[in-house]
């Protein structure tokens, strides 16, 4: 129970006169924010049971690619034994196949990034993808999917483990970034397509990326990281952490066994708030709302301790928005999966996955060199002249490029944003040094400013949207 | 109840062995952290009784001062009827009682700021204060307080409230950093120290040092501000809104009516875990702990999602430490008082309280500008050339610079650290270009570097110590 008080409980629905004969001391204090969580929690029980939304998804809105046999995974022996993919699709395939963009997601995005004829809703990407748009639908053909360990229509968490026929909770196995990227390449071979013409992605789908140049370098025409990292940074882990802990702690949460009760609707929204700091920045936020107060202020009204500031407003909205579209456990799961990024050559290593047809010794730093000495020498290699890698790298970026060095032929699109708190300006520079000290001579690099911080591939569509046109053009 | 799967609460009390026979299903997954909540809640129940250890003081240790009369509050018609203030001292008062230092506390740090012969404890400022350190206590009478609203005893939500023989809790009145100065400066009064030879404090304590200027211009010889702000931002508001949010959903909290029971320690955690994201710098984690993980990488053990990288153990642990020794009400109280705090001239006139003997005329812009025309105009101000304030400033640091002018006598030391993403360094020069406008000729400025973020003024003996020394001497 969050509400412990039944007194203030009955106090909130009786009209204000019944309050003052009500035998509640009038002087107790009252927190709108905190019996939220208890108002939300009734009206789930009465108004729609405990399901959320999130678990009676609208399969006529999305195709889903079921794969029948086990997928090899990152950090586990044994395989998921089966898988389904949630997919959408945007253009025409060309008849050799040859036109397809696969784009991947953020951590919590469904496979709709743009409005399709069988669910005419604006995407999540609606700016960037249709005809004439930065991704030409007149020219390519678009795949987005919903990541593995998600909750829109994709294999995760709340998804039915058909060796139980239960769901599958906590007992879903840690799935990488590199897991959900192979089984999106399991849906390119049953769509027929060998090769991309381009694997895109923002924010984690920036990881998966990076990732799919180095799971299948001859499979992947180009590539395009926005906002994202090649190795997760204790800071970034930091914040998400603090997000897994308020939704772990919540009761409702039951270690991820909550699907035949109550969603952890309240650390859901909790965990939302956090991740909101982190999408935004500081400067937007000093214009959008400064020290404005939700109401204007009173002598006669002191302030609060539930949301007073607009900025305090804006959380509030954004947790309460969010707090029952989106599976809790998945928000875990892909999140760990985000922390656990690293293409550092000794991570790479320790995974159970390998590259599907890059020759291991290539990827192995001391032969490479050795072969293709200017491949870790930055001073020996061709690079933009706008922002070359460092003469002196530090050994996380040699170990970074050796890691990468299956991507050194796959033209590479780096974008990051300079108010960008979460996925740092520091980290793209760390992806193009690395990219170029592998010996990649097609590393396009560009630093956005601005206010809108890491959610900027989200809005600016004038500048996110025209590099991205003119690297794929 | 935090755990509510009874057989995974049952399996950790058991040895190895009995696991095996038990009827549980042996595959659950264990979550460790989150039994933690359960454990330390156990622990409470069984070993202590309810009260944490904030509630019982040893009051032998420190000094009360209990003013009997009424406090004005900011934001409040009704005065505090009455108050304790908690405080130590360090050094001898002179004859002349000229030589007095009040040191101002951060959010949740008690008067211990460093070791006395009642209590010989190291205290949070240990290095900074004693003979020949930075604050040289063969020169200097050096007072500390716990702040108004705190809870190592002075009054705050966790005292009796005299008027009903119960806690306050959340019936507590919203107190200001200019409230709790306010309660300082009655205890200086019951010592006969007119007039301070100087304020001194860091984060929410730089704030308190600014505003004891403010309040009593005429009583308060040099102010230092270290890792302040004279206006809160947003960004700082956010973070310290997500942590009262979490605070205030612990069913434990009890719309802070929590102190016949268990106090909310789960919130009290989650809540320090995310300040402490605040407290620190990336660079300081990248430096300290990397990728590390808790335990070195090993094919047979999958990753988790409990803490496994060492920052998050490290966050884990922060929180764990912190959640029993900090009243949950005075984290709230004395978080939202920092986000109340705002210098600009029309958040001051907004308070009920004003300053002590400063003209009202001369803390008004235009009459103060048209009788020094340099005091608003920084061109025309004599300045130190190493940070001239702007030429063209910004609409709010004038009003900053306005509602600052009964500071413009009082020589100010400002330093801030570059690492610091809690008071940035943007808001250090804020303050010191609002001084220098509003025509103070003294204001010193430093910007140090390191990684170390807001903490720095906890660990940087060399840099702010010896800032600090020169400053006073």
């Amino acid at each position: 129970m969050i509400i412990t008080n039944a007194c203030r409980w009955s106090l909130r629905r009786l009209p204000r006169l019944s309050r003052l004969s009500s035998s509640c001391p009038p002087e107790l204090p009252n927190f709108p924010c905190v019996d939220a969580h208890a108002v939300r929690e009734s009206r789930l029980l009465a108004d729609t049971g405990p399901e959320p939304p999130y678990a009676r998804p609208s399969p006529t809105t999305y195709h889903t690619y079921h794969h029948p046999r086990p997928l090899p995974l990152s950090y586990s022996l044994t395989p998921l034994p089966s898988f389904d993919i949630a997919y959408e699709t945007w253009g025409t395939l060309s008849p050799r196949k040859d036109n397809a963009i696969l784009l991947h997601t953020g951590l919590s995005a469904s496979s709709h990034a743009a409005s399709t004829p069988a669910n005419p809703a604006p995407g999540w990407w609606e700016k960037f993808i249709g005809p004439g748009k930065a991704i030409d639908t007149n020219q390519f053909f678009v795949i987005c999917t919903n990541v593995l360990g998600g909750c829109y229509g994709s294999s995760g968490p709340s998804s039915i483990d058909p060796a139980t026929g239960k769901h599958w909770a906590t007992r879903f196995p840690i799935v990488s970034v590199f897991d959900m990227v192979n089984a999106q390449f399991r849906l390119l071979e049953h769509l027929g397509i060998s090769k991309l013409y381009a694997s895109v992605g923002s924010s984690m789908g920036a990881m998966q990326s990076l990732a799919a140049g180095w799971l299948h370098p001859d499979r992947v025409g180009k590539i395009v990281s926005i906002s994202g990292t090649a190795r997760s940074s204790p800071a970034a882990i930091a914040m998400r952490f603090a997000q897994r802990s308020v939704l772990m702690a919540d009761p409702n949460w039951k270690n991820g066994f909550y699907y035949e009760g109550l969603p952890p609707h309240t650390g859901m929204k909790l965990a939302r708030q956090i991740a909101t700091i982190t999408y935004r920045s500081g400067p937007e936020w000093d214009l959008r709302f400064g020290r404005q107060l939700r109401i204007p202020p009173d002598p006669e009204r002191p302030p609060v301790l539930c949301p007073d500031f607009l900025i305090e407003t804006y959380l509030d909205h954004q947790g309460e928005s969010f707090c029952l579209k989106y599976d809790a456990n998945s928000l875990i799961y892909i999140s760990k999966a985000m922390d656990l990024f690293d293409m550092t050559q000794p991570a790479l290593q320790a995974l159970n996955v390998k590259p599907s047809s890059f020759s291991p010794s290539s990827s192995s730093p001391s032969p490479n060199a050795e072969a293709d000495p200017s491949a870790l020498q930055p001073h020996k290699t061709s690079h933009s002249k706008s922002h070359p890698p460092p003469v002196n790298p530090p050994p996380h970026l040699s170990s970074l490029a050796a890691g990468m060095a299956p991507l050194k032929h796959i033209p590479t699109l780096v974008l990051g944003v300079q108010s960008d708190i979460l996925f740092t300006v520091e980290q793209q520079r760390e992806v193009a040094d690395a990219l170029r000290m592998a010996g990649n001579e097609n590393v396009s690099y560009y630093e956005l400013g601005g206010v809108w911080g890491h959610d900027t591939f989200l809005i600016d569509v004038l500048n996110v949207g025209g590099a991205i046109r003119g690297f794929l053009s």
